[in-house]
């Protein structure tokens, strides 16, 4: 059977260039040895994000009485917590599901195996392709850290990844976490909240290396005054059971969570003349370096996040179809869904160039964010080019997540500070703090 | 004493255009007779949406197990509610005092009378002008219903405007509400999610007349389901005590919210040769028919909402120091923050052209809507214009008060709807589905 794309993985990247090649006319096969949908859906974004929703409903019950609410014997039930992430997550797999039937793609429930050039191999049959997209998506990976795993090469039972915290039965009375990036900030979040004792071990001098130091730091504040212990520039030297030994101190705790990064998943492609750096060399058009080759999402080693492989996946199926279309990491968001959440798009001021500016503004500029939040930190914070235009958007407080696009929307537009701050706002907002923080700052006496 | 510039009217409109004045470097004066914050921060948006988050809280306490949270005895503290709203006001009511004292505006507390040409008395003074900007807003109109008032003239005991329901010290058994628009819609809301059995009575064939038909019906459906009676396409035709008699029936409850509509206040303003309709009649730079004298926010009887009378009230003052800027009403934004929120931005199809179309999907595409919102019914709309632009935005779910403004944002730079889909969305979020309802839709095949 030949096929005009065949496409290894059936995460983010993987079902949306499969659909969108499908209705377009393509011949379409889809091979995915675990679940569709990939981490993001299965092991990533939404389980968590689903846990994270019950977990604000706990702290809410808990803060009742701020908001007028009496309630009595407020208690977590992490198991019910744990169905609902299943029910959500099972919902969307069938939505994914769905979306492959009706556009038409074959989907293969097998490893695949490269048999260059032309075919693919999985579950005892051979599938011919003229065009291929690489989209295996990422692992998380241990570090060498001495102790993590047995002398037997098995894991330190004490220790786990995301994927394993995630499938937790119980809350543990303790957790440490090595590395204190989107993931492991994610998870401090979720389980002191449900009342485990987190201590967040980082190598970098600080939490979420990447994001606008000023916020992480805040964000870190934040959860020191919840209680969550954090050891900052300090490298892990071994792991000892639940005990974490790192340069000048240590921390034990029930169980050892390793968030400290993916690896892009290179198993089963053995393409003669492909590139790999970090993962997969691509260009802008997500071609690699074998023509008829593709390849989007966290096999590229690059972005590394769900939005990112969906994008580069609508680019690379474009440049099959001879659409003109092109990759821009110009406004990228990333968000991290803590309580408050935290998220950017675009550039940092460091990264913006000579004659760049920040404006910020505090989030207790906007009246909703009042009315909902109280007392709670936030910051608003936007950068500007040497031109005035708008390049990047950092912010601290619920819920930048679903504020941030709009940024993006402007720089994707090219809009200046001045004419994004003529577009009206609904009031009361709580983005419209991207407005107030350009209003309270570029007006300039002129008289 | 002789200002470059005498404001009448505290609120969104007086309060902005002060501050930008004065930190232009003009001599300001600003009278207010009540509070500075005028209706939208006093006894609109924000006591409004400060007790609907409460409400909210209520609500996830009751539903707390759907999130694997226990409790018991959940119980709406009203008092506490309103205690909480009154912390919430005073806090930016000091805000807004402090911005006026920081931009150095006198502000006078008194109502203001005009003696044209050139001077206000106020407070036993007599203030001299150069230039005059009314945004003296709007009331809520009681229309004349027979036994609205009582023959002496007072208002019958069980009847009540926002500004009194607002500060309700019980949350009444049962209320009939007259006028299910915005405000009615937010009362209803409110009140029934706190336990009163309400009814909503409107004289068009459907709530939120002006917001997008298909997503009111969807809104009144989920209240219809929670209890609320709609009583549609019928005009009121007396009130007896708490009895609403209308054509066809009547409704009887313990209080009456008169919710039909605000009308802009024009007492105090009398200038020769000044043109009112529904309000004070203003050109694109908010000038008046009279020269030197500007009108900005709800008196002029058009937009009236906060957000629009603040970008009004710039634009009188750029207008004012010869800044090229003029209004323009193609991205006003509306949102009714019930549970789920629906919100607006732009035109609806019917305003849109020959040639417009709508693109549309459910809520339940977004991972995070269904994440944290399981069942509950939502739905993203796009207006596109025969070119492809995108000129208007239609959500029901929550948050979409929130993200409406990044369609805003597109429209005002003018964007299509293939130029909004390549801008990357954070995923997941609930606003990645107006990319999505642009994706499912603008694909076709094309082989």
């Amino acid at each position: 059977m030949e096929y005009d794309l065949a496409i290894i993985g059936g995460g983010p990247a993987g079902y949306t260039a499969a659909e969108k090649a499908a209705k377009a006319g393509m011949k379409v096969v889809l091979f995915e040895k675990d679940e569709l949908g990939g981490v993001c859906l299965n092991e990533g974004c939404i389980p968590t994000k689903a846990l994270l929703s019950c977990a604000k409903h706990y702290s809410s019950a808990l803060e009742g009485a701020t908001f007028g609410v009496r309630c009595e014997g407020v208690e977590a039930d992490f198991a019910k917590m744990q169905e609902r992430k299943i029910r959500t997550v099972r919902r969307l797999a069938g939505g994914v599901k769905a979306r492959m039937r009706d556009a038409g793609v074959e989907v293969v429930r097998a490893q695949a195996v490269v048999r260059w050039p032309g075919a693919i191999e999985a579950g005892g049959d051979t599938y011919g392709f003229k065009r291929l997209l690489l989209c295996t998506g990422s692992s998380a990976s241990i570090p060498p850290i001495p102790g993590a795993f047995l002398p037997d090469g098995s894991l330190n039972p004490a220790v786990m990844t995301s994927r394993e915290a995630l499938a937790l039965q119980e809350v543990p009375d303790s957790v440490a976490i090595i590395g204190g990036g989107v993931i492991g900030m994610e998870f401090a979040s979720l389980l002191s909240t449900l009342g485990a004792k987190v201590s967040v071990v980082e190598m970098l001098p600080e939490i979420l290396g990447g994001f606008d130091a000023e916020i992480s730091a805040m964000l870190r504040g934040i959860y020191a005054r919840r209680g969550v212990d954090f050891h900052l520039g300090v490298k892990v030297l071994s792991i000892d059971g639940g005990c974490v030994n790192f340069e000048g101190g240590s921390v034990t705790a029930q169980r050892v969570l390793i968030s400290t990064g993916r690896r892009p998943n290179l198993g089963g492609i053995d393409i003669p003349g492909l590139k790999t750096v970090r993962g997969v060399e691509v260009d802008s058009h997500m071609r690699t370096s074998v023509s008829g080759v593709y390849a989007a999402g966290d096999i590229t080693g690059f972005s590394m996040l769900a939005h990112t492989a969906s994008r580069e996946a609508e680019v690379a199926v474009n440049d099959m179809l001879g659409v003109a279309d092109e990759m821009n990491y110009d406004a990228v968001p990333g968000v991290v869904y803590t309580s408050p959440e935290v998220a950017f798009v675009g550039k940092r001021l460091e990264d913006a160039g000579d004659g760049a500016k920040v404006l910020s503004l505090p989030m207790a500029w906007s009246g909703r964010f009042v009315a909902e939040n109280g007392d709670i930190t936030g910051l608003c914070k936007l950068v500007l080019d040497k031109d005035g235009k708008v390049v990047g958007a950092h912010m601290l407080g619920t819920p930048c997540s679903e504020i941030i696009p709009t940024v993006g929307v402007a720089i994707s537009a090219g809009m200046t500070a001045e004419s994004l701050q003529k577009v009206i706002f609904p009031h009361p907002s709580v983005a419209e703090i991207i407005r107030e923080t350009i209003t309270a700052q570029l007006e300039k006496p002129c008289v």
